[in-house]
């Protein structure tokens, strides 16, 4: 039985735009009843027009290509803006809140044929506080946060690539809880022009989807980057981090880890233990005080004019920054320069870094998104990563492992991922 | 007599509001004064209401000090978010354009004090584009980009601190160009929120006043270091660095140079001639790299929807980026990277390198703004920078000589900017 048409990956569904098998607004509506049949459950979407995203879709039908994503739908985090479209951030101070323009990636996405599906649920300005959103796995249990509605909305078959957006574990973990690929590409390297900052120098755009051809599909759009992709130098050489975080990984993460380890190394792959130096294990602290302090900053207007609207658990991170002293901000601003340029040297023996993902599986109820530790050690020191969800812990929930690659090896990472999907896949 | 209200600086007049022996309504009239008699010459506001800055005057005087800044009229330069006025950007595709919130500088400056007196010119998104702003000194001359507004309202008298933008040179060119303070910070260290992106991973807010103090008064405010200031380690340790654009450098310029060079000798500093790495003359082509790469990306929407609204000297640079390959990008911005932290190193051995801030006097004519390649390299490498307005040139425009600081060593460069001064202006 073919897959239905909302089930598709985006490649699939972009082949048959391309063979004149199916119209993008076949898709888009496919997309569209599954949100009908299940968002009142889920509650992935902050905004939608179904009329708008028909709309896109009949021109591009009506249109030559104009490029990869041809009449494919694409989920936005409600964070980013969007000139058609409300982008209210989760906060009530942006209620019905309409950017003049697109967000940079959002006009390179329409450009390449995308139909903007629609906005997404964001926790309040990307960060702690809970949301409406549920893990479609098991409604009792968190999807994840803060790029909440985009994993499972992806997870759930509602659209096949969502964006989201990374300050500590923000597109990873929730992509792990919700069961789909996780990418985050090296800091800066996608134009942020259009994003509302949480913490602007760990801010990192990142996307999901249900396939990792999805994943790299996407990144060739927003790097103009039109090469052949490259081989994976095989047998990879892989450095197996537990990092200095490993105590709080749960037995299900110790299996995905212990399971990648002992198929890749069956598999012919060069599987070898690292630690990374010592002193990294102040990063957990020193981007806390990064998270806090540029967010209080960031959000000087909303936190001097709109204080009653700002949620409990966002006050408490504004007012750990606003007590922070400038010197303790420097010094973790200063510490994360060097880190980042020692880390490129300590990886050099290695093409990628095999490290948990997230603490173990989605945690039960949505007041708390998950321990974000894992995944924010890595968005600190501006290496690309991306998820896989290789593993289901015992409720049954999936469980991703991390891959790290070299700071602006995004392209090699994303192939030498696919080469440990593959293979793990493949012995299961 | 007694200086004008308008030609106070902001600390002189910070202290007479404070002493209640002025208004801050008196203040901000005589600045509206100076604007109504001039400004159909200078051209260096965007966007002005009198009754706005007025009331906003009128409040400060009816409630008690908020900061240090009570009172006192600050412009900023329309690329920067304000909540209560159009934003602009120096571009028709953006008339009329109101932010729904302030930029997150514009807060903190609301928050001490201040009144936000109007908006400056700019360079269409703070570019090469030239601008209706003359230089005060002798309008057949530019007043240098991209924050021409900026540094001429302040030169003029019109407004005692105004803020503008880096991304090359357009702070401390038109600073020098029109003979007034020009400051920017390290890299990242001012927060950004608000701030309409040329390339996200050089630019950097600044600012420029008719005191080296002001200056310093405005970086505690937005730091919220309230500590005592630094004071300078005498003898400093001086770093005379020509670097590889010497040659560019015209004879006001060179005499510049070389009169700090003899005057700090003679007053018993340590002055020693030092050369850059030599591959840091590739920085010139890197910065471009990623400016043009970064502004194409960055105004995607624009750039799609809004071309024949782009000025020719910008599309030239938005094709350059969007003919370059993402791995020259890449190159670039691994290169400065790591030339950050190559020069955190070569640094050490001194306290400040003194260094050519412009080629020479403000050229003439309002078409072409100038060169910025001696800003730009200090742009590029993220170090904090003030200009000193030492000298004239053979029309008898002023040319500033540039202060280097270690970068997020920004208290410290002031302080030792403040000692350069003090002596360069005591041998005068």
């Amino acid at each position: 039985m073919p897959k239905a048409l909302n089930q598709l990956t985006a490649r699939e569904a972009a082949v048959l735009i391309h063979e004149k098998k199916i119209r993008s607004q076949d898709l888009v509506k496919a997309c569209l009843a599954r949100i009908a049949e299940r968002d009142d459950v889920v509650h992935a979407w902050a905004g939608i027009s179904p009329a708008l995203a028909i709309e896109q879709a009949h021109l591009r039908d009506g249109e030559a290509p104009r490029g990869p994503l041809h009449g494919i739908p694409i989920a936005i985090k409600d964070v980013i803006d969007t000139c058609d479209q409300p982008t209210e951030m989760g906060s009530a101070i942006y209620a019905g809140h309409q950017p003049r323009v697109d967000a940079a990636i959002v006009a390179q996405l329409r450009s390449a044929g995308a139909v903007i599906l629609g906005k997404t649920v964001t926790a309040e300005f990307a960060g702690m506080a809970p949301t409406m959103t549920v893990n479609p796995h098991n409604p009792a249990h968190t999807p994840g946060g803060s790029s909440s509605g985009s994993a499972a909305a992806v997870a759930d078959g509602m659209v096949p690539i969502a964006f989201g957006t990374q300050t500590g574990g923000s597109v990873l973990r929730p992509a792990s809880y919700c069961g789909v690929f996780g990418y985050k590409p090296t800091y800066g390297r996608i134009n942020r022009a259009g994003l509302k900052f949480a913490a602007d120098s760990i801010d990192t755009l990142g996307w999901m989807a249900r396939s990792l051809d999805d994943i790299a599909l996407v990144d060739g759009v927003l790097s103009g980057n039109s090469t052949a992709p490259l081989a994976p130098s095989l047998p990879l050489r892989i450095g197996l981090c537990r990092t200095f975080l490993w105590d709080k990984a749960l037995p299900e993460t110790r299996e995905a880890i212990a399971q990648a380890d002992a198929e890749l190394q069956q598999a012919g792959f060069i599987v070898e233990a690292v630690e990374l130096p010592a002193d990294f294990a102040a990063i957990t602290r020193f981007r806390q005080h990064i998270n806090d302090y540029e967010r209080v900053h960031g959000l000087a207007h909303e936190w001097a004019h709109h204080r009653a609207q700002i949620s409990p658990e966002l006050s408490e991170s504004l007012r750990r920054g606003d007590a922070l002293a400038e010197s303790d901000y420097i010094a973790a601003l200063r510490f994360s320069d060097q880190a980042r340029v020692r880390l490129d040297q300590w990886m050099q023996p290695y093409d990628v870094l095999i490290t948990p993902c997230v603490n173990g599986e989605a945690p039960e109820g949505l007041a708390y998104a998950g321990d974000p530790s894992f995944q924010a050690l890595w968005t600190l020191l501006h290496v690309p990563v991306v998820g896989l969800p290789t593993h289901r812990g015992p409720k049954g929930l999936p469980v991703s492992i991390q891959i790290v690659g070299r700071r602006y090896g995004d392209a090699r990472l994303l192939q030498n991922a696919l080469a440990i999907w593959n293979t793990l896949k493949a012995s299961t």
